[in-house]
């Protein structure tokens, strides 16, 4: 479940233990010193299918995991933004675009990874996009030219196999899903 | 904005220092002795309107915050489960009940407190439910009895606002939006 294992408290610097505190069902970190017990939740992945005139606009990772390969602005939720507002930001980091978002697409969970996609749609402002600083390349790309077999993350794959048929027939309501690395059409090696 | 602040590195113990990483913006808690980064994220509160022959199912409160007042089956996501998971695994244990969840209804941000709502629609599975051990009182309730002033939290108030109107009118697609405690019509106390 991805999450570094918590071995000290990060409020004392003791060593923790693991056990069931009062009242809870699940093993938790808790200090023995300063009784702090110590949650570890999933983490929220922001992103934006950012439209313009038909096409979406895609980026060519810079960096690791899955440098080299395409995804969409997409990126860990900050403390103190919306969600909506850390895809805005993403997109604006990724592909010096800014976008004005208009829906929420899916909410998708990866349970094994403790991650929770949530992806909205979004207008490009203007015709203005580049290339940011964690992308080798940004392109706008019409819904046949999308490069399925170079994309960075299954969800991504996922997402966008589900936006490629609501474009041709528009879905009611947002989607939501889980997936796991059984998936049985696309694994999932580490994302 | 809610979480607790970092002090000593939760994986070899050593005191951190706030500092801007190389290739980041913001200032994180960096371990100076093995490196970590320890980033701080908002948590998910996953939540689900559970809808019984045109009521809902509300429960009061058993516990701090907000001890007695009302809402709706809520609670803060796990590692290693979906979201529409998390919101069942709520239901049953505030309600005791089973819901077939149908359709993402909403994603709310709290930035000042570094939460997410994300909140289903489902459907009783039975007309079977009960009171769990967060909850003193477990009622299905009619749209017009919901008791708006007795409501435990201003981000439930807004997302039944939205669903008492969508019953009547159906709204395409999920809600989204951000709130903080200055909103004039709810101020957030604590939330």
């Amino acid at each position: 479940m991805s999450a570094t294992p918590i071995l000290y408290c990060s409020h004392c610097g003791a060593k923790v233990e693991y056990r069931i505190p009062p009242g809870e069902t699940v093993v938790r970190a808790v200090c023995p010193a300063c009784h702090i017990i110590h949650y570890q939740n999933p983490k929220i992945v922001a992103g934006c299918i950012v439209e313009w005139q038909g096409d979406i606009l895609l980026c060519r990772r810079a960096i690791e995991p899955r440098r080299g390969l395409w995804t969409i602005p997409a990126g860990f939720m900050e403390l103190g933004e919306s969600t909506e507002e850390a895809a805005a930001r993403e997109t604006l980091e990724e592909a010096k675009a800014v976008v004005d978002i208009y829906s929420l697409y899916a909410v998708f969970s990866l349970p094994h990874v403790g991650q929770v996609y949530v992806v909205f749609r979004g207008r490009l402002r203007t015709s203005e996009y580049g290339v940011g600083e964690e992308s080798l390349e940004v392109q706008m790309t019409s819904l046949d030219k999308i490069p399925w077999n170079e994309l960075a993350f299954p969800v991504i794959r996922e997402i966008l196999e589900r936006y490629v048929k609501d474009r041709e027939q528009p879905h009611s309501g947002a989607h939501f899903a889980s997936l796991s690395p059984s998936s049985p059409s696309h694994p999932y090696e580490d994302a």
